[in-house]
């Protein structure tokens, strides 16, 4: 389903809908990252997804690395919340979500890292001194430089 | 509105909404915490509520507080998620929804406690020795608990 994302624009159209959503910062033993690559609009992010009725949030962290990158995870910690109603997403279908979004820590379980057929992407583990030069959305990066901030003792709450 | 709560109960009826809420635990200088009375069912509870669309969930938590207690708070952290499935809130519209809480920890700014007039409820700062007394619902309890918790430095992820 197509997407826009509007931030902090006054031409955004009127929110209409919350689903609670997540993302998932893993690390491996290498010290690299887990990114995924979406072809459709060539821009990298952290695994993850929206919610489904009937899961905890914890369940839907670690079903949506699962489904989008083939590796296990557990969760081990909360990175931040991300709720900033200035950052708006509309969908083709007339659905208009404000950004609520919580990002998890994660550590590997099993599995390993390959593309989903279903979804069209590439995912990759990441060496973080490669990850300023990739074409990564703001409000993504935020979330992964507070996941790779070692400094950082307490979640981020915005 | 009315509600009924279910609890790892096989007769509650299906989740058809998730709607994101908090809960806040405000301490004041002398330790005591603030909790609020809810006239119709006796239960004591942290104050709290529903996400409206266009606000982020920092903004919620403060507002909610305002609102229930007349105390103005800042958010200085979070003490965890509470998603359980397994609790089911049936709306008397038809609404069902499943858990989907944060609880943060706040700070008083300023205001002072005072009953919510259209919500019938008695507001109380606390002695912590004197919460164990007092009517609450495990799953609100579980969150005061890790609330005054001082041994726990990361959210509980739930």
């Amino acid at each position: 389903m197509a997407r826009v994302d509007y931030y902090d624009d006054p031409a955004a159209p009127a929110i209409n809908s919350v689903v609670p959503s997540v993302t998932v910062a893993v690390l491996d033993d290498q010290g690299r990252l887990l990114l995924i690559h979406k072809i459709d609009n060539d821009l990298w992010a952290l695994p993850g997804g929206g919610h489904d009725a009937g899961e905890s949030i914890v369940d839907t962290a670690v079903r949506e690395v699962q489904e989008e990158t083939g590796v296990d995870v557990e969760i081990v910690g909360l990175v931040g919340t991300y709720t900033d109603p200035r950052h708006v997403m509309a969908y083709d279908d007339g659905e208009v979500r404000q950004q609520f979004s919580l990002c998890f820590a994660g550590r590997v379980l099993g599995g390993s890292a390959r593309e989903d057929g279903t979804e069209t992407k590439a995912v990759r583990w990441v060496e973080p001194a490669d990850i300023p030069s990739l074409n990564i959305h703001p409000s993504m990066r935020l979330r992964i430089e507070h996941a790779l901030d070692e400094r950082r003792s307490a979640p981020y709450l915005g």
